[in-house]
């Protein structure tokens, strides 16, 4: 069941994961599931770390999700490092990785889909990302909802890296009444502040310092905003920043509500979270913080 | 919590379901859910028989599920008695009745939906009531999928009246790896081999006599598809024999595989349902038999 090679004990298949877990049911032992794409760097095991503090055992699955990717993105080219992953989780005190096949996610005759809103409901998963990346909520909410249901886990641990997406999960999650508790972990960031992720190796050098102002501007922002100053010109102001700083086109900064990502229509008078999606050459990024 | 007047408790909200469910789980017992739309009749009452031949305690939620209803549909007049429900449920053995609000079920900001395929991708939910009822299975796979991760029982119990129904939420219990057994069980008839349903109760006596004749005229076709008969002749001559028994109108007579309910070119030539919608009135009835 276990490869004998590996630092830690990787399962491949829903029916393994759910014995490992019931031996450790009938232990006593409460259940932690990180979901991960794998390709792991420091911001993931601070979840990792995270989830030792909630639970007795911490489960990893490293699954690169189709679903989530169109076709014109970087599915095929995602960074895959299984080994290294394993090795990075048993390093941190992770107890199994869960490396799923697609064939095992989605078998022949797979046709269920979960959607958190559309257009008229309105909700988390519209806009920003949602109209950057039109598949990758559906695939998020699908591989989520699958993946909880599968590890039957007490609670489940997400970056905050990907905000939006954290709050489509935690939308989608009460709405199905997935026993599962939900558990957001703040962004990992480098000594200048530049929030950890796997698409960082895709940067040359000279990116990387142009991507390492990206923290600081929107901290700018974010301060400009919780002062009071409109917010459209701040979302503006940010933007040109953030070109003149060398990323090649902004797709959006915005400044929304905290929760259900909701535009204002004049100044922050709520909790309020300021979110950017940059391109930097042909790499994406993205980052959030507090308002 | 439990209504002291009732002959078996009756809980109302998520968190007192769970509160029992643990109780129970604590002593070693194990859970079935059977869900139904009250209205209870000896058909539901199989289903609570088998259940308690499944696990130890027996949860029977009753909720006029609206999201399962289009606005044209009898959502308004769909029989509530819940108080004699409760008496019935307490004669079959059932422990304990979860019946939420709409309020409990569907909370302000609710926004996720649950899709079992679409004409694209084809499966149980296209065609016949997902046709004629566009509302239905959309509503079914999502008040199942809330219902199932809200009781967290190891089996779930569904009636083969509604046969289209039971396949879209294998299909979609599968696809979403919802860790609960489905069950399906035969339909309970009449003396007259009529299908119980608590839409029955709409019937005169006069209409009555008519739907008696249903059950018979669907054999007969059932029997000639399994002698070799090309299926679109069977599925025409049982349409029209349904009208000169006195329907109004048929919605579908339907030969189609058992599983995914897709078509038959010409022969049965894999395991087969036959599926019939017919009007008496205003009232719409179904049957279904293997063939």
């Amino acid at each position: 069941m276990t490869a004998t090679t590996s630092p830690l004990p990787i399962v491949r298949t829903v029916s393994d994961l759910r014995d490992v877990v019931r031996d450790w049911r009938k232990q006593g032992l409460s259940v932690a599931l990180v979901p991960t794409m794998g390709a792991l760097h420091d911001g993931h095991l601070t979840l990792v770390a995270e989830a030792l503090r909630q639970a007795d055992r911490v489960v990893t699955s490293v699954f690169v999700n189709p679903t989530q990717f169109a076709p014109t993105e970087d599915l095929d080219t995602y960074p895959r490092r299984e080994a290294r992953d394993a090795e990075l989780l048993a390093g941190a005190g992770a107890h199994l990785m869960y490396a799923p096949t697609a064939d095992q996610m989605y078998p022949d005759g797979f046709i269920t889909t979960v959607t958190v809103g559309d257009a008229q409901t309105g909700g988390p998963a519209q806009d920003l990302e949602g109209a950057a990346r039109p598949q990758m909520f559906g695939g998020v909410a699908l591989v989520v909802s699958k993946l909880l249901n599968q590890a039957q886990a007490e609670v489940a641990i997400f970056g905050e890296k990907d905000w939006q997406q954290l709050m489509v999960v935690r939308r989608m999650v009460a709405d199905l009444d997935i026993p599962t508790r939900i558990i957001g972990v703040p962004i990992a960031r480098d000594a200048d502040g530049f929030a950890l992720s796997s698409r960082n190796a895709y940067l040359s050098d000279d990116e990387l310092s142009v991507a390492r102002k990206l923290n600081g501007l929107l901290a700018t922002a974010a301060e400009k905003a919780a002062a009071g100053e409109p917010v459209a010109a701040v979302e503006q102001a940010a933007s040109d920043a953030i070109v003149a700083a060398g990323f090649d086109r902004v797709d959006y900064v915005a400044i929304r509500r905290a929760d259900d990502l909701s535009v204002f229509t004049a100044n922050v008078d709520a909790p309020a979270r300021i979110l950017v999606a940059a391109w930097l050459g042909k790499t994406r990024l993205i980052d959030n913080m507090a308002v």
